[in-house]
């Protein structure tokens, strides 16, 4: 294969020129722009787990990576994954990566963005000929949002060994299971062991994302790393009232499911409201039968709670759990609160986020540590390996919204801080342990 | 063909015999609930219009129409018309009817009792091989409900001539207008004039309806007449805020289409339970982008609201108009109202429904005169002739579910009061005009 007009630029081990570096960051973006055109849903982005939208953009990525020098394979769940061999063979890997799945009506850089930061790093060493005392992985995360299951992290809890049989029982909304769909997507139940990996060959995880959140741009900066990631609970919520004629049942005689879920989804904004840092959100709402002159029989919604601190998120859902409760009895509906997921707060790793914030002071910026609202993939894989992110700006905050919106000098930012890492890291004689 | 069993027995001029009666209530039972098996939803009776559910019904509904010796048609819009002819077959008609399609997730005599009683009064004057001074037609209506384009009435505006452009255009969930879905059921949007019925043609109609409301019950009383309609309207309201990430979007900072959307339910709750007689429906609620971990930017709904009084329901959508527009201002969300349909209310024909109410007390029942809540084809119909309704008990007042259930006994009192009428217009030479 010919070789890319890039890969006839000098390394350079003290940092990427200015130049380079937008050129590098322009074309992260563009590859960003182009994976936005795989969707299940024309007209907006949406590529749930296992659909030919996902399998589409895994094609494109792998063609990238393996431009990058990198050897392709897909794990028994549908990750694609990019192997840059260190010098020695056997060596452990350091792991960069991100999700091509996405959620209802995405954006272009939520998940993506850490893809293919990973594999403009890879490609800078690939264009020089370099190899690292450890080899790079750029994983490619087939299911982070959990969009068709209502569950998060299927790709990455498949490398910490804990997609155990009651996710692989969940179902989509056409009764699909997750271990159906694992085999649908050329996947393996029965080797889902072997996508486990042994913490023995792993350096480490970063992950490059977008903030989805208001601080680095209220302060002006374009990067910052994670302190940590808020803990979260995803409960549905199940009111069965009666259903009935809109225009013959007395308001006195009705057991409307519709209006106590409104009364939910109010408490809902009020407690996560009521404490700094906490969000909560009702985002899925389904009514049945759901006709315009029939009394709402039943309803299902989703909670979704999130707070840093793991009591405070717990005490905000035994208020919910009450109020709701209150509203079934006051309104003689049956109600079902049933857990779909819950989630402690993950710290990242103390030492491998001090060197992600020394690559970024490195390069003039303040360092600053936030919390992340949204999980990501660095919370199951915490189990299994130090893990760090880095996050860049967007545009308002703004994130799972077509909206979603990075500017290119930051991209450039990011990537740079990641080389450096990467320089830093595989350096001299200095054992990657921390 | 042979003659059925029935057939044999004689015909008993002043009023059926109690056995006979029942026989004959317990085979109208028996034909609703055959229909039943016609669904567009394996599992709970839906028949939208248009469907091949629909269809079936009316094959059967046929059979039975065509052996009471009825001349079978369906008309451009795909009503069903049985015509028993009079002796002189220029005749004017006298219409009974109801309507085939349903809600979703139906009971089994909305709509269907009218048409089956129809069958079944035709069916003893067919026995007996007696022709009235007019004929009668059986007529079941392709589109009552207006499940499929939230719109109702289209199979009786077609009699009456109004389907116009505006209603043409509405499109159901998938995009198919109304025009698309009369041609594909079989009728001719072009031939739309020949479906229109002259008044000099018609003698009356009468629609044989459970009650859909506890007064009946309440009191003890098997049958009663309907003295007027109460007007409704539909309206769509729309919210577009801001769809975000849950986890990260600040409670301060959203725009949660669906969080306005739940103060509407809630004031659309108040504002029908403020005034005696009114009901206020939100029935349909769609969320978008409708993911647990994305906040709603976008959610429709749908206002169904009701009084027997025009004045009064003016009032209260004026009010809720208020509260809406105040909603979306306060939540910084943009906020559409759109009518989808507006009528007063309807007086039923006070000359026919004296005599229906003269049929009733003949048979031993108290008059009383009922508001019905919910809308019925003679809505448009009264527009053409004049109108009248018989409503038969249900139980709990419970309708639009498949708890639906009336009384066989009811039912046959219903069937009675119906051939009394019938006797009666037909009798002598007294000319049936009012």
């Amino acid at each position: 294969m010919p070789r890319r007009v890039h890969a006839v630029r000098p390394y350079d081990p003290t940092g990427t020129s200015p130049m380079i570096a937008l050129e590098r960051a322009e074309r992260v973006m563009a590859r960003c722009a182009a994976l936005a055109a795989y969707t299940d849903e024309p007209g907006r982005i949406t590529r749930a787990y296992g659909t030919p939208a996902l399998r589409s953009a895994q094609e494109a990525v792998a063609g990238w990576m393996e431009a990058a020098g990198m050897a392709v394979r897909r794990d028994v769940v549908g990750n694609l994954i990019g192997r840059y061999d260190a010098a020695d063979a056997s060596a452990s890997a350091f792991l960069i990566g991100g999700h091509l799945d996405s959620v209802r009506d995405a954006g272009k850089y939520d998940g993506i963005l850490g893809v293919l930061a990973g594999v403009a790093a890879v490609e800078r060493m690939h264009e020089a000929g370099r190899r690292l005392p450890f080899a790079v992985e750029v994983i490619a995360f087939a299911d982070e949002e959990g969009l068709r299951f209502h569950t998060a992290y299927l790709g990455s809890r498949a490398l910490v060994g804990t997609v155990d049989a009651a996710m692989r029982a969940l179902t989509d909304a056409d009764g699909v299971t997750v271990a159906a769909a694992i085999e649908e997507f050329g996947g393996s139940v029965a080797a889902l062991p072997e996508s486990q990996r042994k913490p023995a060959e792993l350096v480490g995880f970063v992950e490059v994302h977008i903030e989805q959140g208001p601080i680095l741009e209220g302060r002006g900066l374009p990067v910052g790393t994670v302190a940590a990631i808020a803990g979260g609970t995803r409960a549905e919520i199940t009111f069965v009232g009666e259903a009935g004629h809109a225009g013959t049942t007395p308001m006195d005689r009705r057991r409307d499911a519709l209006a106590a879920a409104a009364e939910v989804v109010l408490a809902v904004e009020r407690v996560g409201g009521a404490e700094a840092g906490m969000v909560a959100t009702v985002g899925e709402l389904d009514v049945s039968p759901g006709a315009s002159n029939v009394i709402p029989g039943r309803v299902r919604l989703t909670l979704d709670l999130r707070h840093a601190d793991d009591a405070t998120r717990d005490g905000a859902e035994a208020e919910l759990r009450r109020v709701v409760a209150e509203i079934a009895a006051r309104r003689r509906v049956e109600m079902a609160w049933r857990v779909i997921q819950g989630y402690a707060s993950t710290v990242c790793d103390a030492a491998l986020t001090e060197r992600l914030a020394a690559a970024v002071v490195a390069r003039g910026v303040e360092d600053v540590r936030l919390t992340s609202g949204a999980g990501h993939d660095a919370v199951p894989l915490s189990g299994l390996l130090p893990v760090a992110m880095l996050f860049v700006r967007c545009a308002g905050g703004i994130s799972h919204n077509p909206a979603e919106s990075v500017d290119v000098a930051d991209v450039a930012m990011a990537c740079g801080v990641l080389d450096a890492l990467l320089d830093e890291l595989g350096s001299g004689e200095r054992r990657v342990v921390w």
